[in-house]
């Protein structure tokens, strides 16, 4: 619900127009962090604008939990919404495709386009489903990295994530710290709070307690658990807005002016028929064990694990760093971004850090809101930052 | 969980003891808000301290969505948790039983002994189940009168309650202007915002898509919504408490030092484990019917709805007020209590509002935070407040 007030549409002088998916086939087997391998796999991902002739302008966007490869443009003339981050994508936009190759994969694990749970196992001719192995963020930023080789990316002008997105752009800053110049981290976190782990595991426990779930074998009984994915939306979603947002778009607005129902089963407020309506839709385009394995990629996200602090961890890194928070968001809160942001600044890390007033709460990431599109904007262009060699060569 | 060093044990001599629940049959038909009638119902309730000569210090204790009758002291000698509110019922304590006659009920609807859907319905010799009708805080309040008269108080020293307890509360000012002293209405709110009635919805929506829901009728198929229950106090339970108090308790904390399961279907982490185990052990306890009907009582509650503001609803409200809100309440936020006290003062009422520092959020209410023990208890033993007859008296 991007707040523009001309819609897009593919021949808008703003819009990167109409866009074509693109399948990367991997044939080297993959080892994933959980100790499993991945003999083959595809990635599905979409480009904007051109690269130059020294290969040095691609951004890499990272997407989030239920977003995927489709990130600007139209895939066709009667598509009625474009991609996911197209607010901020496209010609003269934050993520300026005038000047940059924009590049964009569905990750691994995922159920739109790439290999994941719903994808043949060419083992046994069968899909996937719950055999498929669980990715981390470190799986993703490798098979990003992966792709970029294939499309000989060797150095990106940026990588560039909200949320979970965010998370994977920090992790490139670190696993490889040649190969970034700049790293935005929006609306993310270093790692998942213990509320954060809840609201997750609430969403999990949702979907396997369905009983179409099967043990996650749905697919070869011909189901789909349905009813728990739509839950687990609806639990997500309610944490991506704001108690002040919703009260301002429904408020307690009713259907109808009628009594009330008085059945348990009824719906009575606007609110409800939205959030049962966005979880139904969702349940139909998502798969449910690619939502558990996001989830679960999300609580294990803490590249300070193995270290002795977060500082430690980022201490290699060669990039410069732009961190955005929102005010409202209460799914990954400013704070979180402060910890990062601190954690850069006591590594001796060149890093901004902006808490962007915003009422969308976390989904804020996702519009066009004036000055976060002028920092992250400013950010994209600004000039690499390299320590002197010595404080006296002056 | 109280924060209390020493565990509370029916021999304390802060503690009210042991205690005995006990029951009124009530024979005359019940008209509720619904347009519905009961024909008979019972009422299980609890007493505390002594009702003194003059029959004038009686104090209403109204619970909350998921509590009951048993608000303080023990059953029996073995029982491991006293009740509810026993940090703040007894001997010295914030509701001085050696000062009030404290009353606590079951509410109409509930499943703790007052008839509600798991009780026998006589025009069927079956359970109620799904039959039950939707009560309401006002029918609530309606049938706690009706438990006063039999008691023979006709005036109550105040009315007291937490939560969609202090719905109950501020319901009685308005319903009985005449029989309410005083009015305690804490970590509540004079009606539930748009991101409230959303949580609840999910939680309905869990409990409904259970297959073993049964349309309601669970009890006469031998089954149980178990799954659906666990999730939606799963989801209430997490709204309950705050980010950084889970932190402070659980943080990353995993239950062993391995590695990650890498499963989908396993516990990692602390939290996840507590949640489950306190959801499932609630879902053994509790009537998922009774949980629906409370949570569309807590939906419909709006006092203002049938008047021009909330100020005109408390126009004819004969009673001290005391509001008191949490800090680190994301439920009810403190916001709520001052739209309340709002409405108060521009209807000229006697009120006293606080915001407590808390850490506990919605569930600080239930704790005995020294200024909201300090603050309650002196209000309970204030003096009535009566307009002069004339501005010019003096």
């Amino acid at each position: 619900m991007p707040p523009s007030s001309t819609p897009q549409t593919p021949t808008s002088p703003d819009s990167v127009g109409l866009v074509q998916s693109q399948i990367m086939r991997f044939d080297q087997p993959l080892m994933l962090e959980c100790g499993r391998a991945l003999e083959q796999f595809e990635l599905i991902y979409e480009t904007y604008g051109e690269l130059n002739s020294e290969r040095s302008n691609a951004v890499l966007v990272c997407h989030a939990l239920s977003s995927d490869h489709h990130a600007a443009g139209f895939h066709s003339d009667d598509d009625k919404k474009p991609g996911w981050w197209d607010a901020l994508i496209g010609p003269g936009k934050a993520i300026d495709t005038l000047k940059f190759y924009v590049v964009c994969m569905n990750n691994l694990g995922g159920c739109s386009g790439s290999t994941g749970p719903t994808a043949l196992n060419p083992a046994t001719g069968q899909a996937y489903g719950p055999d498929f192995p669980l990715v981390t963020v470190k799986d993703w930023v490798k098979t990003q990295a992966m792709l970029c080789d294939r499309l000989n990316l060797p150095k990106l002008h940026a990588v560039v994530g909200g949320s979970l997105g965010g998370m994977q752009a920090l992790q490139w800053s670190i696993d490889y710290p040649d190969r970034v110049e700049r790293c935005a981290v929006i609306a993310s976190t270093p790692k998942l709070t213990a509320q954060n782990i809840a609201f997750n595991e609430v969403a999990r426990q949702s979907i396997i307690s369905d009983t179409n779930f099967f043990e996650g074998d749905y697919l070869s009984h011909g189901s789909s658990p349905k009813h728990g994915l739509m839950l687990a939306r609806m639990i997500g979603h309610l944490t991506y807005l704001t108690d002040e947002g919703m009260r301002h778009k429904f408020g307690r607005d009713r259907p109808s002016a009628t009594n009330y129902s008085y059945d348990v089963r009824n719906v009575d407020f606007e609110v409800e028929s939205y959030f049962r309506y966005q979880g139904d839709k969702f349940s139909e385009l998502f798969d449910a064990n690619s939502y558990l394995i996001m989830t679960k990629a999300l609580d294990y996200f803490d590249p300070a694990a193995n270290h002795a602090s977060l500082s430690e961890a980022l201490s290699q890194t060669q990039c410069r760093f732009l961190v955005i928070s929102f005010t409202s968001d209460w799914r990954f809160t400013p704070a979180r971004s402060r910890d990062l942001t601190d954690a850069l600044i006591a590594a001796r890390k060149p890093v901004s850090l902006a808490n962007v007033e915003a009422s969308q709460g976390h989904d804020s990431f996702l519009f066009a809101i004036p000055r976060y599109v002028a920092l992250l904007s400013a950010f994209l262009t600004s000039p690499l930052l390299k320590p002197k060699e010595s404080a006296h060569a002056d």
